[in-house]
């Protein structure tokens, strides 16, 4: 049922696997689609993959809709205009490329494109700009891996908003939808026959740029996630002696409960995974060296030159850079000691793990809060006007931080929106604060056992740090203001006078008089 | 007795505190300065200056060497050629403001500028490439602050080897020095009276770019030294009740044993310091928040695109980021619950002081190996040859993270280099690895007590996370690689099969398979 003469709803450029998804579920969406992939067998390969798919389905008579395109003339011949063109393609200079490559073709200035690829945020900033008078640069930042971009990813478009007018019923087809009742995301992954009921996973984000800022930090907020389930993983099995079954069925429950999320459930599957070849737990023969893509450590580069604390999310970084040294670590654990080794008792075990939960559960706070104040705080630094309500909401289905904890961060904005004030911090949400309040002893207790048995917790015990720090009215920066005064004359402001005021102390003189600068 | 006729030897352009030093320094040490600044006040303030200080001095035989200058032009023709000229002016457009009017005056190709103010690296790696066919380009970073400057800086100059070979006697003579027996700084802050004898702290460090590195990895390590002695400050005070002047007696005594250092001498006496005005200890007075001026970021920053661990540095950074935010923090501390106050007894209280002492001399061998780690994988990326043990000597004296310790860490690398190794991580020398270990049981208790307690102590506890992470053979980043297959396909490494080969487990299907990719 191909149809070569009317022209396409939507081109896809990119046909690695996440641009074969996507074109297969806007055309199981019922848009027509001309692909495009400089690799000819991609083009076939997503054209059989569709006929192949709609012969095993229930939804055989469905037309096909999916069209390949041998060069990219032909595919902007083949598209109703304005046109609207996805690109999947690595980030950097692939993106580049082919937008001159599309100028070259033809391409006209009222037509679309959108990087849907993990590009850095400020270029895309620059993208938009340097396209202006060719095309409308438009991105979209993509959350779900394969699976999300085949049956519903979460979506973070952002740029010109009049282009988000002509997207928008396309991308409220093939996002995510969640249960507005329920905040769960409704699953069904059928080939043919895509999720159309529900709250679709996204919402025009703001001005080009803020679409990949907020997934960079998504990603962030994923890496802390991520590093706090091994670590509680590592706590079990190294400090308790749990068997990777056990804790499997562990985080089962845990699931069950407020740690509920996509990541704890899929930890879960990983542990309870023998390996095809040995029949051991896979887990224990997959080496223990962390890849990274980069999403992560811009995030917290992105807080340190904004100011914003986020130490939790660049601890996670950090843990997947000293994972890849095993080299190192390999010499240095037969150099260097750790606490002799207890066999707890099964009482102690069961503590620890009521322990360990309401620990994981107060440091995933920490986390999302560190991620939220930072896309406040870069909201803030470009004139971004940011809904964090619905930005927390988009991320309940189809992203991989999904869980049923974003919807307390939604209500927890919209309650604050309720009553005309800005969250500053999630901390300061009252269903946060009192389950921290409630939590923290635990935490506490947790963070003590895995240091005092010498198993790292990077992420937990800075989590807990931020916490308490933020719960120190007086910190002390004052003693280290006066360092900075007596060593390089930086200057300190004093807790009696009007802030901006900058006294010194003359520290290398015997009269050591205090001068307001 | 000055000397308008006679060219000079030097010219110094900028004149705010450490420029104005600079040239103190440098007349002190017999080489004639011609001095500029776009504000002629400070031209006279300079010249006035030494006039004052030779009245002053027993020295007032000695003739005057500092001739102002009204414009650059001036200064050119006063100096000797090929000209040795000094830039102290802030980073960033300064800089290529003072390089570009030097080119428009006249400057020659083989005249030599150094760039001795806070520019970032990577700056400067450009500016040599940018003016090398008018001037060489050549750059010094400073430390100690106003009174290293003065009498005595730490001094890490980098790029063209043939212009150090010109520069390096008015540097060596110009910086501090150490007793070569004793490895100990030789101090003497009198005008006229320079410090000939001793170790000069400088040393010739590398191409274009890397003397600034250097500098910056010292001002990341100088923030984590001075973030771990405001935590054990602040676990003094709030966790045990101590004043301030009985925590400066406990300073003064560690700065004895080996924790002595610079740092730890100000903290002390800063906490003896009272404020002028009220009379209370001054650091009460002084507001906690920390300013900073981002070489501490870039240092993390750095880290973290380079794949190098260097968690406390990071910590340090938003340490001070955290302390900003001193309004949110009031709102915090009244709606976040910490455990219930204990007052702890005398025993518990010099029980803790022996765990602290060593809980902060192992933190602090975590940030310098953190740092020398950094520097070390930098140096690989930009194919510098850094000299460790040198580098490690001209922190001796000087400059802001000056202590007896560095003296063992230019052993550690010389008894490597002697050993024909390279020294991956401090944490392998001998003597760090042996200290580590005998004092890491005190180490956990110390943070045990403060995450009991409820005190941030986000530098000490990352520092442990750090140690007990490289202590671990095996770390939980294998169930991390497995997530990481689960939902994005990421591949997995083996522990049982050649490294590179990457495996990919068919999560999405129900037989499971292993693929090798």
């Amino acid at each position: 049922m191909q149809n070569h003469t009317k022209l396409h709803d939507i081109g896809v450029i990119g046909l690695g696997v996440m641009g074969k998804n996507l074109a297969l579920n806007i055309a199981d969406n019922q848009y027509s689609v001309a692909a495009f992939d400089l690799d000819s067998d991609k083009v076939q390969g997503v054209v059989q993959q569709e006929k192949s798919e709609h012969a095993a389905s229930k939804q055989a008579q469905v037309p096909l809709r999916i069209n390949g395109c041998n060069n990219l003339s032909e595919m902007l011949s083949s598209l109703e205009k304005p046109r609207i063109l996805v690109l999947s393609v690595p980030a950097g200079a692939p993106v580049d490329g082919v937008c001159n490559a599309l100028i070259d073709a033809g391409i006209e200035s009222d037509d679309i494109v959108i990087d849907t690829g993990n590009s850095l945020w400020t270029d895309t900033v620059e993208r938009e700009a340097r396209y202006s008078k060719k095309f409308v640069f438009f991105s979209c930042a993509v959350s779900g891996g394969e699976m999300g971009a085949r049956f519903g990813p979460s979506l973070m478009p952002s740029g010109d908003i009049k282009a988000w007018d002509r997207i928008k019923p396309i991308w409220e087809a093939i996002a995510a939808k969640v249960d507005a009742e329920t905040g769960l995301p409704i699953e069904r992954q059928e080939p043919g026959n895509p999720v159309t009921e529900g709250e679709p996973c996204t919402t025009y984000i703001g001005p080009a740029g803020s679409g990949h800022y907020v997934k960079m930090v998504h990603n962030g907020i994923e890496y802390a996630d991520m590093q706090l389930i091994c670590e509680a993983y590592q706590l079990l099995s190294d400090g308790f002696a749990m068997t990777t079954t056990e804790i499997a069925d562990l985080f089962d429950k845990w699931n069950q409960g407020s740690l509920n999320s996509y990541l704890m459930e899929i930890s879960a599957e990983v542990l309870r995974q023998a390996d095809p070849i040995t029949g051991k737990p896979l887990v224990s023969m997959i080496l223990d060296k962390a890849g990274q893509k980069g999403t992560g450590l811009w995030t917290a580069v992105s807080s340190l030159q904004i100011g914003c604390p986020a130490p939790t999310i660049a601890e996670a970084v950090y843990a997947r850079a000293v994972s890849t040294q095993k080299e190192q670590r390999q010499t240095l654990s037969h150099l260097l000691k750790g606490p002799a080794a207890e066999k707890p008792t099964a009482d102690e075990r069961d503590a620890f793990i009521d322990q360990l939960e309401n620990a994981l559960y107060c440091a995933k706070i920490a986390c999302y809060a560190q991620g939220f104040q930072l896309m406040a705080m870069a909201a803030k630094d470009r004139g971004w006007t940011l809904n964090f309500a619905e930005i927390a909401k988009i991320w309940r289905a189809g992203c991989i931080i999904r869980a049923r904890f974003l919807q307390s961060i939604t209500q927890a904005y919209q309650a604050a929106a309720n009553d005309g004030i800005e969250l500053d911090n999630l901390l300061m949400a009252d269903d946060f604060s009192i389950a921290l309040s409630e939590k923290q002893l635990d935490w506490r207790k947790a963070v003590s056992a895995a240091v005092l048995k010498g198993i790292p917790v990077p992420c937990i015990s800075s989590a807990l740090a931020y916490y308490d720090s933020y719960r120190c009215e007086t910190l002390p920066a004052s003693l280290l203001q006066g360092q900075r005064d007596f060593f390089g004359a930086h200057t300190f402001e004093r807790t009696d006078k009007p802030a901006g005021e900058k006294y010194h102390l003359n520290w290398s003189h015997a009269a050591r008089d205090l001068i307001k600068v």
